[in-house]
């Protein structure tokens, strides 16, 4: 007990003496240089592109809205919506003229507002070809969620619309404009944890109402691969730099839940590198919550869980027999993507997660789909 | 400033009195008793049976011997080395009377020493069988390293050895035995996460000297599967308390590496259960290490990492919005393991893994050989 005793008098003597230490230091010209450093005021900001959104779910009003407020180089101006009610809520809130909001009726007169630069497609997955193509045939820069569309060949007519227009086309991949998946891309590039061997991702969630567009085929264009199971597909690409030469899979829906009448509940896979390195991926509407990914290389491993979550990104790396956490900045990441999109269309560069980018998942998907049903692995 | 300081003296107030009061309520008897809780003796073991080790490997040396201190049933009493140095060694370390260590040609005299009942086969896997075999006929029950044998067909003469000797065979999965693995599969027996949808599971290490055991086809059967991703494989299994009907698999060896001219480095594969639950596994020799699994239910998901280690298990759980970690006692996994064979023995019990449990993990390996080289699944 006298050593407890001891050790709370030492603890109060020492925060007294810190206490007198930092009023003596503190000087009233460092508090107020200290100060201003907080205070700092940012530039204002450049020329910055006008945004419709287009469809306005819940990623709409809770994820991208809000967004702006971060963005150096985009702006919202217009809102495409069903429901006119809403359109003029978030209007008022975001400061969105009533002139530019539009339904689906008139939305090629979207060609007509010179404010609006670029459309971002935020509808369910089968509505995102028609919607890009008719934006592009506006005049308009696409940004599209991701799927990029159901199907490959749905992709293509994107593509093409977009060149015809002479517009840039983005699939909207945030992953890949944020801090925290951008450290995991340079370590492996660099081999920081030795030559990546594996990659682990798992993807997944428990899906709710039965009656949602992301369970319906036609809207949907698949089950969770489309949805949740394309992150998983997403970081084994992104952290290798390398598209698969062989993919095989296994499928699962529960019997009899009316949630998976049309699409599949669970589909996990493996995926072959070329430079020999192998994916092995889950993906489900099933699952409780899973977000993360592992690389794991000869030397080390480094994992994300959650890895691919809107917030709250954690990073651990094992080297030799210490495991690091590794904290790094946390930015929103649709504000990042929707200023890539701004500075491509401003200074016409190149788009990280252009159309083509979009295509090559599709077109992995499609195979993945086509081994678990043949029971094979498939070669890209 | 103020507030901390307050803090710190109400905390030692706090000591202060609660030692005052602690002092107050201890009564010599209390402290008496109190101590003689803390040096309880325990009873003293029942009959112990006789236990040879053969082959003094690493695994014995370090993991094996140590463990019988840590036994109530099990003692070792005699060693089966090439080595006879070494043997003496560790006769001497352990109490082993010169007179019962063995060799590989005086083997079969083991049926001449009655103190020893059980035989510990702790040789290469390409070893397995024969040196089972014999014991058995030697009138000896045994116990076999895993994997139980290079082929299914070895797995059955040894399960129709120690039949006709009318004596017991386990193989020595240990994790079987342990508290970890124990709880593990309790809360997916009961359901605590929802029906379990999947298992995760990582094996790997970097393996070293080209030269060792380990990557000869003829005394290891395999690679890394054979080695290490027989943990992943297990674990689906045991975690399900089913067995796989369809299998696929991934398969990679680093071109010109001279550890895999014999054996595969990487084998991921992939595991269906007539409930519905799927496996993802991998299984290398290639990784840095990894030693985990996950189980995923519907409501919620549980981990061990490290899973399979010899000590230091961790375990983590997920409900709701709470991740938990839980103690739970750290044991000797060999004592354990022998413990349940002398059990077994001594009163004729039936063996949670016996000889049939290391042939159906066999099978499944043969097939998973089978689907990575057809690039099929295959059905079990």
């Amino acid at each position: 007990m006298s050593h407890s005793k001891e050790k709370a008098i030492t603890r109060r003597r020492f925060l007294v003496r810190s206490g007198q230490g930092l009023v003596a230091t503190n000087a009233l010209s460092t508090l107020l240089a200290s100060r201003a450093t907080a205070q700092q005021v940012p530039e204002p900001p450049g020329k910055k592109l006008g945004w419709a959104i287009v469809g306005l779910g819940s990623l709409s009003i809770n994820q991208i809205l809000p967004a702006f407020a971060k963005c150096e180089k985009s702006k919202v101006v217009a809102l495409v919506s069903g429901h006119p009610e809403k359109a003029q809520k978030l209007a008022l809130r975001y400061g969105v003229s009533p002139k530019s909001l539009y339904d689906y009726k008139n939305y090629d007169s979207l060609r007509d507002n010179p404010e609006v630069d670029v459309v971002y497609v935020v509808l369910p997955n089968g509505m995102h070809a028609e919607y890009t193509i008719r934006a592009h045939q506006a005049g308009k820069h696409v940004l599209t969620e991701k799927p990029m569309a159901n199907t490959p060949a749905d992709c293509e007519a994107m593509i093409e619309a977009a060149r015809k227009a002479g517009r840039k086309l983005m699939v909207a991949y945030r992953c890949r404009y944020e801090p925290f998946n951008q450290e995991m891309i340079r370590m492996a590039r660099e081999q920081e944890l030795g030559p990546v061997k594996a990659i682990v991702a798992d993807h997944g969630f428990n899906i709710g109402d039965p009656k949602q567009w992301r369970l319906n085929r036609a809207l949907a264009g698949g089950g969770s691969l489309m949805d949740i199971g394309i992150y998983s597909l997403q970081a084994a690409r992104y952290v290798t730099g390398e598209e698969p030469t062989e993919v095989d899979a296994m499928m699962y829906s529960t019997p009899g839940d009316e949630r998976f009448k049309e699409v599949e509940e669970t589909i996990n896979f493996q995926l072959r590198f070329p430079s020999g390195a192998l994916a092995n991926c889950t993906s489900s509407y099933g699952f409780a919550g899973q977000n993360r990914y592992r690389v794991i290389g000869t030397k080390g491993w480094a994992e994300l869980e959650p890895a691919t979550s809107y917030t709250g990104l954690k990073m651990r790396v094992r080297r030799g027999n210490a495991t690091e956490e590794r904290d790094l900045p946390a930015r929103d990441h649709f504000a990042l993507e929707m200023d890539h999109m701004s500075e491509c269309a401003l200074d016409n560069k190149d788009i990280l997660t252009p159309g083509e980018e979009g295509r090559r998942d599709l077109r992995i998907m499609m195979a993945l789909y086509e081994a678990a049903k043949a029971g094979k692995t498939v070669k890209l």
